[in-house]
């Protein structure tokens, strides 16, 4: 018989009765029943009950099992007694009559129990982060996403992309976060940087003649963490093609996500018509470029319904340039209690309030009710009520001012109104492609303008594109929100160099500064570039979605806490002297 | 019709003749026929042969068309004259006839030619990369590589293992080389390293009740530079199971680096039977630990043939303790040309030369040749032969001393031997299991006992067999070397504290060390854990075999160079002040 199992501790069931079996696991828990000891033996696998009776020859050794000791047991499948069948697990028919034991690794006095749901603040998770993950719903959290990236794998080769390596030790990639820096111990006082993501190196590859690349690609920032963040290095679906326009790979992309939430979704529905919303629609419909589309509310402009009205609030704000009324639709909110709870959100905001109008049965049909359509009266009350299709039982809330200062606050509170009313639909998958994006910004205090998302994406019109304002210029750049993540970031390159250092001069960056800090690509461009494109998917926040998780940690095996630190290792740790000698380093102390 | 492409350039054969299409591509090189114009249009997939006449409307384009501008052509599918077709390009029976013409990316002056064979020096290939990739055999050989690694996860996880991610910015993980360091911002003063293998944490998904884990590995180790290692990161097969025994390991890995040979390996033989051969025996017959058995010659102990011989040299150096000679039979190496040209490769080697008997056709029967058998005289010499089981045009070499000090020459000489008879099959890879590894190894000059190999190892007879000699303590330790190189190394670990400790204390490291050194896996081993063990495979090391490659630049996409340099992206460089400060460091300005 083979030295630790002859089977798993999900194997087993009644066909197996009368066999000598050998089981290796661990003690999940112990029970006394009158004397007779139960065990719950556990593995990867599965559990499987042991029984031992004062008979047994192994009885003593048993009496001393605790929790968490990983033990071998030999002994003899029995059949249990009809009213002991346990359905749910696969060898609940069975039980395994003890006649051998042997302690494999004992185990102290446990940090934190495996068996059972008791809570454990994370910083005693992550110190025992071994006993953490035998804990039931990490198993299943860490099985799910080595499934999910082993099909994402398989769905990439299947769409004739190949998986190639770039490098980790390698030149600053900047992706807008800081660098990780390894310092060179071959060359003094220069450093390498660990990327924050292969953006060069896959634009490179496509230069280099590979027509499909994909990675599951370790990326690292030096960021401040976040509870949907991790501080050091999270890994990304890296892709890139070439001869590509952006709607191939939109067709490219979308059956491999699409597939993976259909497959890990847990049943839920995933939308298999993926609209694709200009960044400012998003913006005024969904105050986000991230939307939620499993909550059906689409803002609307209504300005023109105040401007001159008795609201002398709107009134007056719309004579300034640039603002605009916005009104939140919200079937089924028609009552002064709901309508009341939103002004007291929009307060926990910050804001003065949210006016609303709500629409409920009156004398004459249909009447409008509050504060705001006494102020602007029935006729213009009741366009708006036909501009936003609502009918009784339903409210609208308004927003004000210029859209940069209260979108984001309305995009919130269309979030809390689709969650109260119960409209989000909470098992579905919904994405939307999030395309058109500004090239430039202007920073309103200084006035400069710089790219308002990827340098290197090419810009809409091209060359021609970059004469006229630059606020004007689109981008092919592109993001994949799904339930109000950003899942997916991605654009069609810049691939010319007369036009890269056309866009980056726009930005204030002069030629040398260009070739400076992007030398290795843009060179590469001057050899025959092809026209290529491509994204990058959030590996860790596939899963988090697919797990139902809110906090990134629970979808990584062994990961840091919120200050950057792994309790379980030891990291960061002070260096040796004679290693930060090797490397020409002196620490400087701390005031 | 699609902006770029209608078909790849491998795809058009006779039965699209009289179709309009689209093709993209690099000018893999233009021909002038009499004025007419051939280009030879390449993409990842092949090579299309494009025909433009002085009645063309774009002909004065294509006229300045030079090597590997990326272009787009619209045309039409010609059949190609009977004498002109091509069967060795999957559409040599077709030609395009172009009608329009768009340059999608210039080329400059070319450092290096995509087209052709020529060589170039190692800098100028890493600096423009992104051509020399587009040249044949590294097209072929980033193929070979990704189709390598994706065979090897799917068999991977057809043998019922998940891949998991274990963490790059870490602790120090000791594997014998320096630790790449990267400096923490928010913790001044301390570092991460890059791991130089993810054993630690392999070992920590065993102790979380994970049973089978694998992981193409990405691994960091700061050396000195070598052709077939890289300077800065290398990719392992790293895998680990759980209640297994090392033929349980053996039995898992046979079939998945078999599988990839036989499906990569170009139709060479691939050995089916991997013999297991101790430490001991490996050195004694092939005077290495990695012997490549493609190669027949065993090396065989004659010492007896020469204690007390009249052969002084040898009879001398016997009366030494711990000395021995060792014969190389060399079959079909009985001449005297032979024998000297040996001898010379045994001077070059630094040694005073190699003792030689040759074998041939006397007067009665078969005689032995040589001056060494002049001076041992014909009994002994006929004894060896015997032993040696050679005949008539066949030689033996000898070497003597202490094994430790002629051993390694002795291997070397063993496999000049074969290829200079031809003994070695080229075309086949033969594979063997280098088992039972010392686990102790003495210094000979301080007389200190340290680790041999593995300090995590079990060794063979646990607790009990760390009470004697260290030096006769074997480990649970193994290595498959395939046609001498080393492919995999592994090991059953030790996973039980106290035997832990009392290992490491035999190496001279008092428990406070090893708690803090590896402190995250020794507690782990306190809270249940499993016997287990693994190993793992070199990637780039399996490619360049699979590839006939020598150097492990052949096999990567972004290497360093030999100062491990990225001439392409400019790496190392110098860090900014800012990010000095940020990270409360300071170079120290070299003398």
């Amino acid at each position: 018989m083979h030295a630790f199992r002859s089977h798993t501790c999900a194997e087993l069931n009644k066909s197996h009765v009368g066999q000598s079996v050998r089981l290796s696991g661990w003690v999940n828990r112990v029970r006394d029943h009158g004397g007779i000891l139960f065990i719950d033996l556990r593995d990867h696998y599965g559990v499987t009950q042991i029984l031992a009776d004062p008979d047994s020859p192994v009885f003593a050794g048993v009496e001393k099992l605790r929790s968490e000791w990983c033990i071998r047991i030999d002994g003899e499948v029995k059949a249990r007694d009809e009213s002991l069948i346990n359905p749910k697990i696969p060898t609940g028919e069975i039980e395994i009559f003890i006649r051998d034991l042997e302690v494999l690794g004992a185990a102290d006095e446990l940090p934190l129990m495996v068996f059972g749901d008791q809570e454990y603040p994370e910083e005693t998770r992550l110190r025992y982060r071994y006993l953490d993950l035998r804990r039931e719903a990490m198993q299943s959290n860490m099985k799910l996403r080595s499934d999910v990236v082993a099909s994402i794998r398989q769905r990439m080769w299947n769409s004739g992309f190949r998986e190639f390596q770039t490098p980790i030790i390698t030149a600053s990639s900047p992706e807008g976060a800081r660098d990780f820096l390894v310092p060179s111990r071959l060359h003094p006082g220069k450093f390498y940087a660990l990327p924050q993501a292969p953006q060069q190196f896959k634009q490179l590859i496509m230069v280099s003649g590979f027509d499909k690349y994909f990675q599951i690609a370790p990326c690292f920032r030096d960021e401040d963490p976040r509870a949907d963040r991790s501080p050091t290095d999270f890994y990304q679906l890296d892709m890139e093609m070439s001869f590509v326009t952006q709607q191939d790979v939109f067709d490219t992309i979308q059956p491999v996500v699409e597939g993976v939430f259909e497959e890990f979704g847990g049943g839920h529905t995933v939308d298999k018509h993926w609209p694709q919303i200009s960044y400012a629609d998003a913006a005024k419909w969904y105050g986000t470029d991230k939307p939620d589309l499993r909550n059906p509310i689409k803002m609307q402009d209504v300005s023109e319904h105040f401007r001159g009205s008795g609201f002398a609030i709107f009134a007056k704000l719309l004579e300034q340039e640039g603002t605009e009324i916005r009104a939140i639709p919200a079937p089924n909110g028609g009552s002064r209690k709901f309508c009341d709870r939103m002004n007291a959100y929009a307060q926990k905001e910050g804001l003065p309030g949210m006016g609303y109008i709500f629409w409920r049965e009156g004398e004459n049909g249909i009447e409008a009710a509050g504060p705001l359509a006494k102020n602007i009266g029935p006729e213009r009350t009741e366009a708006i009520r036909l501009q936003l299709k609502l009918g009784k039982g339903d409210a609208a809330f308004f927003l004000g001012g210029k859209p940069q200062a209260f979108e984001a606050v309305a995009g919130r509170a269309r979030v809390e109104i689709g969650n109260a009313l119960g409209l989000t639909d909470n098992k579905r998958f919904a994405f939307c492609w999030i395309v058109d994006f500004p090239m430039y910004e202007k920073d309103d205090e200084t006035g400069t303008i710089d790219f308002s998302h990827n340098p290197f994406s090419m810009p809409q019109g091209g060359m021609e594109a970059l004469q006229g304002d630059p606020l004007k210029v689109l981008g092919y750049q592109y993001d994949l929100a799904c339930n109000g993540y950003e899942l997916i970031s991605g654009a069609i390159r810049n691939h010319k160099p007369e036009i890269m250092f056309k866009a980056f001069e726009l930005a204030g960056y002069p030629p040398e500064e260009v070739t400076k800090r992007f030398g290795g690509m843009v060179n590469a461009f001057r050899f025959g570039a092809p026209p290529h494109g491509g994204c990058a998917a959030g590996i860790d926040r596939i899963v988090m979605l697919l797990a139902d998780e809110a906090n990134i940690r629970e979808v990584i095996m062994f990961p840091m806490n919120q200050r950057a630190e792994d309790l379980m290792m030891g990291a960061p740790s002070e260096p040796q002297n004679e290693q930060l000698r090797e490397l020409s380093l002196r620490v400087i102390p701390q005031e």
